[in-house]
């Protein structure tokens, strides 16, 4: 099963998320759904809903539309915290098309994504499901704890690599392993099912931004939609570099932390580092570590009996590392 | 009984909501605990906290401390909204003293309003009352709705009175509406007494937003700790100046567009149009909006019978109207 094998078998069910996202970013305020519109035409991989889905149908949900209702619920929520990224990191793109920030200003994304934070209360609070309210509050206050600590850890080239993890848990893997075990409290199933699927989620979403790390060092502008080295340029320290950095003499250290504080890094000192990640394998690191990730996250879930839901669960589990965007 | 009278009254519940937003501030990620105390020591007048505390007392709430924790609740979803206000406006000041923007950086500002909206919904899913919850969603829905409309009608002098009024219910009214609803479903009240409860509490929200944006035309400086004409200056067309502006001759109108649309307000366009503003009694025209509404607000809660938490509501209503900061 290829990632757009797993689309395929989810094709009803993702059109309807598309059509919850759209039906529930009306507003009588205007400018909402102009913004929302404009987000969701953005390309997104939908990676959240599709978890939310595939997890739903693994553990038998049937009969009603809250899958449908949670994995709008999460992407909300996931794009509200894009649309803060972008004003905290100054991004001027996204996804290859010109953030929201650049087109109508910081001030309508902090707002927006307010909305859209509210609007996932409200409909999670009418749902009025406890077990999924207490899951979702907690995700959504390691949310907000991760991209905090993140700040902090602006340009700390010292950040160790179990820091830079506990970023990465609270602000991506938080989120993804919630959207697995949504699956499971929707369903019902039993707690080793729930755990299982938690604990997936959680290697899944490490894996996930780990790749993420990765390719913000290799990929080209025209494949990725933004630039590369984008997240040194931001400050931000992560796995490629936090390992180079450790293996790294003495003098290149220095070097590293000169590049890291500077205000504006030129092409010549991205270059530079470039070239030591690539001397010290940063880039193979940092993937082997996703890939590890994922193959324990996929013994997670053996316990699951096969179909194809779970044969699509590992698909998406693959496809996170084996993407190029 | 006066507005120190009140403070006296609630002094112990005061005390432990103030505990209680020290307590949820919390966090082992070390800069919102920091960030949290410069706000909580900011002199906030807690004015939806203690509505919360008399309005729960005057319905006879008792033997719990939920009425400390909503009045937690509805400070941190307040203070969310003034941390991306200040962002969203650019405010240097904030009663008197730097802005958490100014001194941690818009990112921080941003990132810790996230972490409070987080806080306050987990600490809500917790207690687990689905009418509060429902009552609570639907609020921050219409603030954030209310926060996006405002930025719309930035610069828009055309805003009519009606227009203002609804971002103002939304921005302010809703929230303050919806704490002196919390005593009434914290104490099980009659649906009667509820809605009492909320009629007063959007009434006197409301005139609370009309003294504001009058006190900004006419407070100094030192009393406020902020600039006079300062909504001016962000674009903020408040109903001092709609007034204005719908009594004035073309002239003078053409001279407020103008004036309006300029990027920065200089000191003469500002001392024009606080001359126009008290030829046409802006002013008083706002004031006396904001004392009908509030004499409308005590006639809401006629229904109660009297108490001390009775005339502690009605001097709050009062003091907002007579309030000079």
């Amino acid at each position: 099963m290829t990632f757009p094998d797993v689309l395929k078998l989810l094709q009803d069910d993702l059109q309807a998320v598309e059509r919850a996202i759209q039906g529930n970013f009306t507003s009588d305020v205007s400018l909402i759904p102009i913004i929302g519109r404009y987000l969701s035409q953005g390309g997104g991989k939908r990676i959240r809903p599709v978890l939310v889905l595939i997890s739903s149908k693994l553990c038998g949900y049937q009969g009603g539309n809250r899958h449908i209702l949670y994995s709008c619920i999460v992407e909300f929520i996931h794009t509200a915290t894009l649309l803060h990224d972008d004003v905290v990191d100054g991004a001027d793109k996204r996804r290859g098309n010109p953030s929201a920030n650049s087109k109508w200003g910081n001030e309508a994304s902090v707002l927006v994504g307010d909305f859209l934070f509210s609007k996932s209360f409200a409909l999670m609070t009418n749902d009025g499901d406890q077990r999924t309210l207490d899951a979702m509050s907690d995700t959504t206050l390691k949310l907000a704890e991760g991209e905090v600590l993140e700040l902090v850890k602006t340009c700390d080239v010292e950040t160790a690599e179990n820091e830079y993890l506990d970023v990465a848990f609270r602000k991506t893997a938080a989120l993804i392993s919630t959207c697995c075990r949504l699956g499971a409290l929707l369903a019902k199933a039993s707690p080793e099912r729930e755990k299982a699927l938690l604990a997936f989620g959680t290697q899944v979403g490490l894996a996930f931004q780990l790749v993420d790390d990765a390719l913000d060092y290799m990929a080209s502008e025209e494949r990725l939609g933004k630039p590369v080295g984008k997240d040194l340029q931001e400050g931000h320290v992560t796995l490629p570099l936090i390992h180079t950095y450790g293996q790294a003499a003495a003098k290149e250290r220095e070097e590293i932390r000169t590049i890291v504080a500077s205000d504006v890094i030129s092409e010549p000192q991205l270059k530079r580092i470039l070239e030591l990640i690539d001397a010290y394998g940063g880039i193979d690191y940092t993937m082997n570590r996703a890939r590890s990730l994922v193959a324990q996250a996929k013994r997670e879930i053996e316990i699951f009996e096969d179909s194809r839901y779970l044969q699509a669960l590992r698909t998406v589990a693959d496809y996170i590392v084996e993407r190029d965007q």
